[in-house]
């Protein structure tokens, strides 16, 4: 038997564990909504504080909200931004779709710690009410969408952008160090003309970098606040000004460069910002999908595949193989980025399924961003100090490769024309030959003039 | 500090927690892989179990395991299966792509709890090893695969199957009640001929008994499983029979027609069966989400909207509006369905990616699918026990709009021809008169005949 | 200046092309919908004669249209069934939801060509009138899903299981031609135990196997045909028994198996059957882009790749790397797939999107399948005889990567255990010598154990 | 018989049309990929024309190519971007993945046209040669991907954008007419406060508008090119400063501001950009769902739904139900909506998987891409066009449900508290009362006081 309290909203009273500061409408909700695993993700329960702090200052500072209530509200708030909470927020993603039980969940535990921080009695609703105080010039409507707006933007700054910008380093250092080795180059999974490691690791630096930029270039929309638009966009029971202050309250908060959405009625109805971001991080990961790939099959073997990049050994390999490594990074990271792909969908289809002043999908659209976020983050973190740290060139089996391979050609064909160097590389082919050999033999060219054409190093780049 | 115990594996030795059955490869993986919140889910942990003491068994039978090595294993298996050692699978879905990892949590906790059982020391591996033993016969290739069947397969029966024959019950029954109300039909969300309240909901529940079929119909092939195939499908050190002896032991077990995959070199490389799988869940989830789309529809209002149902209050709807009820749990449904689409994606996508002889995108494949059937026979439930199960008709509001719709001219169209029809509807739009009026008034019929024609109560069904 | 015709509507008169048997709502689409460039695919436009052609026959059955024009409408239709008339349906995919426009469309071109046939005047409606008779006892909320339907299970049987079929065939018989080969298997794209090439194909061929399997199940769906329901699936306009009737004469008009559908609500309202039908095709392209980037990664090099397999050389393939060859197959099949799956999740989002008596995603969902069908069809079709059909081993290139392969230490496991194996792998891979020397040095085996237990031959399949 | 030229390439001769100006890879391309109905989209040949000519004019510059051969090139290759060689592009989109054969088809009509303008013999290859000069400083694998861009800038230029803006210019024109119109909320779809019409409609167009600037945004990163990477990003065969003027030269043809790309190495073997840029169109769809969705539904009836929107009547609705109108259009776009989140998925599919150095993916993500700005582009047009514009005001009705609703109750809330105001909306409703009178009688306000707080004039915005 757990110690319970009693709670009541307008459906009645009900019992809640005496542990807990939450009421009747959490717990309502925790009966009504038996659905899945997932909970509400913990940057929207800090975010539900910061949002929670910031209308109470501004309460506060325009005389509506006594400023004793307002100051524990603050305080309880506070508490729910650093983390104190976190165990005080049940509820599961699968609920009302406005996200106005988990409103309710904030304004309750705020409310009742903030009762206790003045003396009262939890569950009283006095001297702080959960909806009068804790919500007042807010909506659900108004709010969730502001803590996903928020919950999203500390993700990025906190986990996402970082794990990227570990990535691109560790990438970038790579390209440095392999910048003079010479490889064959593949298109079409078929051997083409050289290039440098070098080079083939500026082209995934390169990606990443621009997956970061899209990432923050996408934020902007992300910064915009739906709070103030309260029930239907229209602001109704709060004052001019009230959402600009609340905004800036927000930013002063949390350091974030936030603003007040332009249009009120969209920001409620619709979250184009959201399915936008959640395409950027699509795209981040259909970089990651290939640049995992193509280090997976380089680093092919030991001694049967591609071979050219020798990568770290992490852990055994097989339960039933002895002595086998594989590449478990890039399948962790692969499998993060069709996941990241199958939660875009949803979220587009969310997205698009508001009707008329709002969107009833907020939960399902955070769980599903957050969490790719979370995701993206973690890995390229965890691949960049598992794989990518520790990537080595072999450069033997790289040059061999590099000398067999007849794609060297290209570089007769300004010489000798298309045609004839087709006939050079076919003959080679087909008697296992070398490409000098037959071009010698076909009379195409003579030998010094072949080895001054065909040279790898100066098949990576324009002629100067 | 909490108390250790050193496990070792051919990397080395490691410290796990001293009250943990895992040895040195799980450990490890959390090393690893610290991306993301999701871990494995339950149903794969009592998989594993399941395919630890069938495997035992058969091994014991077979004679290539002491059996009292062999029943210590099948004892502590029976512990995993039961529940007793979940919180020793601390392993995350995004690890190696096989579910090696997974399985050799499996093997060190069985290991340890049957070393324990037998009175050796835990980490010594003596006399229970967990691959020389745990593992014997098997791959992690076969294993992990087989996890992600026989965890579907139970997962179906526990929790999907069941979600979704009380929904149909549910519907089936409001049918049933609501088969002599005669309402307004709705084509393009325009008025349009009439049908019964109960044809209606007949719909939707045929929906859901089509939706039951075809999961039942898709789990044929998740019956099928891969163990037996060891690494790469050959059933390399197995031996002739084994594949078929253990598929028999889990279809013991646990009660389910299990069978031996006909091709392992498929069942290892490909996930193709949990495609099909994902693509039924996906197919329920469009039709929950039309059903919950009606009816939030249909009980919209309670003033301002169609208002033909009256939908159960649950708890209060808003923050900021007083009074306001919202249809939630259609809410929370839709929100499933979404993301079930979301799922079924990336589902695919993973299921496209196999390379040679191994398909690794294994655990965020199962955890996708089981989250998929968890979401959907938990909403389901929670959706009929909260919405279905209280809904009311509105029969005055719906006597209402029946007789005012324009659509009733087209039981005349057969007598007066669908161009004079059309003339009529159009008149009595334009004028704001009723059809009877126009029809009368423009020639096309007497009043005997349009009273003769024009009866609702005629136009649910064919003529007889 | 194209001649025209007058042709009139409820809306009014439009000017049509004089060569033109379609009439004036056709004609009000075209203007009405410039969107695209998209038209009803051909399955479409012949179902829906053979819907028309079965209508008029169940009429003049039942005494309800008179001889001659029912004559002159199923000789009309049957032009229309063989293909005469496809240049008469100019209308796109994106037009009205139900399908109406191309239902009219098929109306009024049989209503002219009808009156052509009797000896009347085009556009006159008489004695062939578009609703009246070409569309007794029909809606367009029934016709269309009907088409899909039909024209589905026409591109089944004409286009799609003709393609799985031959490609089918091509793999069986490719895995009985390389069922000699031993080679490496490689799982996680690393080095693993060997299994015979012919092994490895008869994976791919099973999985089209039941790929073919899968489609043919969900074929069982869309044989339930729609029509019978008119407009909201009552069946309002037609007598007991109509349903059962046109049905039947679908039946013998196509030679497939189709029969009236059970529940005619979920039939308009709902388009289930084609989501899941989708999802079996989705399945296929999983499969077949499995084996596509196998084979094309087998076949790499020539000189920098796996090179196990030669591939068939059908065309130049670069335009500037003189002598290259891709395997360009495997890249048309693999677009091809990818696209697949991007059609599903179009379908599945429009399935889930029916509003109360109707789903208006119609034209989309048909296109969608239609081009999905056409394309798998095709593809593999091309697949087969342009790469299946001339694949050939590489069989020095096996020989030689499977005797230099460390995974042959698995066969060591079960003698020497699996921890003393691994200290085997990983001193042969860091001293860059073979698993016998090492072992022997080790002195866990001696040379003549070693020879006999380490045998590729014998790592094929289970012990006998 | 059609008349046909012999044309060869290293694959040996082939009989092509004579009234064709292709040549043997061409149809080489049209016997190999019989696949599918979905040929090139003209964006991309035109695009193809525009590279062609502006290496013409560099290699011209640089004194690489005779003066005389790169004018008739890049006359030749003129006519292509004014479309006279339309019909010379026979290709499918699923052909070689990089687009090679479409590139070649582009270099063999071009050089024959050269040819045929420099006097010479169609198919001699002199003094054109289709790879030697019209090829020359090219790849495929550079080339086609520039054509990728080029084509989506165009198409962005001259399709998608303008339709969009179209509908915005439309929406903002409906907010302003509608300014005035106060109306009941709606939010979960039940009854909320009030708003006016036109800033429902305001956020429709601020949905439309941040679309417009999300595609904008993306352009930058099509705008760079990845011509002069040639065969693997390297810029073999070119000259230091070829990329940048190809580039420049492709900016003044086209007016766009092209630029080269800054890292080749990414250009070729990743389109990120372009899957970025499909993000961007999904949202745009996402939008444009929800816009559609509200408006079909807020015109729903006519007598039997909601009814506050009076939709342009453009066509009969039903080929059985007399006299019916549908929002067709709404039907159109959100099929269009649901496809382009298909084509999407595909696209982000496609973008991941690229090998080394190309991405073989080419022509369907391109396919895709424009087919999505085409449909978008079209339907915005359309639904403006038939839809938006000719969209009024049911005032009156829209007035009687404003003064029904319960939820005006909220303007009390500040003034009794949510807790008392609940209970007055609650016994409203049960009692199916006014607001009013069950207020007084519940006696938390006098009737002065509620005729002066509840005012939904009052309710549409922030106090001042």
């Amino acid at each position: 038997m757990t110690a319970t309290r009693t709670e009541t909203d307008s459906f009645g009273p009900l019992e809640v564990p005496a542990d807990k500061y939450w009421g009747a409408q959490t717990q309502r909700s925790i009966m009504n909504f038996p659905i899945g695993w997932e909970r509400q993700p913990v940057p929207i329960i800090r975010a539900l504080g910061v949002i929670k702090k910031a209308c109470a200052m501004a309460n506060k500072a325009q005389g509506k909200m006594d400023a004793k209530i307002a100051d524990a509200i603050i305080e309880a708030a506070g508490e729910v931004i650093e983390g104190k909470f976190d165990d005080n927020f049940p509820l599961v993603v699968w609920q009302t779709g406005s996200g106005t039980q988990s409103n309710m969940n904030a304004n309750e535990v705020i409310s009742n710690r903030a009762i206790e921080i003045l003396g009262g009695e939890m569950g009283s609703k006095d001297p702080v009410h959960p909806n009068d105080h804790c919500n007042m010039g807010q909506s659900s409507n108004d709010t969730f969408p502001t803590a996903m707006h928020v919950g999203i933007a500390m993700q990025a700054r906190d986990v996402l952008l970082p794990g990227l910008r570990k990535l691109h380093a560790a990438l970038e250092a790579k390209s440095e160090d392999f910048k003079d080795i010479i490889k064959i180059g593949r298109t079409h999974t078929q051997d083409a003309t050289p290039l440098t490691l070098g080079q083939e690791f500026s082209g995934y630096a390169h990606q990443v970098k621009k997956g970061i930029e899209r990432v923050e270039a996408c934020l902007g929309d992300i910064y915009e606040l739906a709070q103030g638009g309260t029930a239907v966009g229209t602001g109704l029971n709060t004052q001019v000004g009230w959402a600009e202050t609340v905004a800036a309250n927000m930013a002063e908060i949390t350091d974030l460069p936030f603003v007040t959405a332009p249009n009120k009625f969209e920001a409620l109805a619709a979250h184009d910002a959201m399915v936008m971001f959640s395409g950027a991080l699509k795209t981040v990961a259909a970089s990651l999908f290939k640049i995992a790939n193509d280090i997976r099959l380089l680093g092919s073997g030991p001694r049967c595949g591609l071979g050219e990049l020798i990568l770290p050994e992490n852990e055994p390999g097989s339960s039933i193989m002895p002595g086998k490594v594989n590449p478990t990074q890039a399948e962790a990271l692969t499998m993060v980025c069709a996941h990241v792909m199958g939660n875009d969908a949803a979220v587009g289809i969310a997205g698009s399924q508001g009707h008329f002043e709002l969107n009833v999908y907020n939960p399902m659209m955070s769980y599903n961003v957050l969490q790719s976020m979370q995701l993206l983050g973690d890995s390229a973190s965890a691949f960049t100090d598992n794989m990518v740290a520790g990537i080595e060139a072999n450069e033997p089996r790289i040059e061999k490769l590099l000398h067999e391979s007849l794609m060297l050609v290209t570089a007769l064909a300004p010489t000798i024309g298309y045609d004839n160097a087709t006939q050079v590389a076919k003959t080679a082919h087909k008697n296992g030959t070398t490409l000098k050999e037959e071009a010698i033999k076909l009379g195409f060219v003579d030998e010094e003039t072949f080895d001054k054409v065909v040279r790898p190093e100066q098949m990576i780049g324009p002629k100067a």
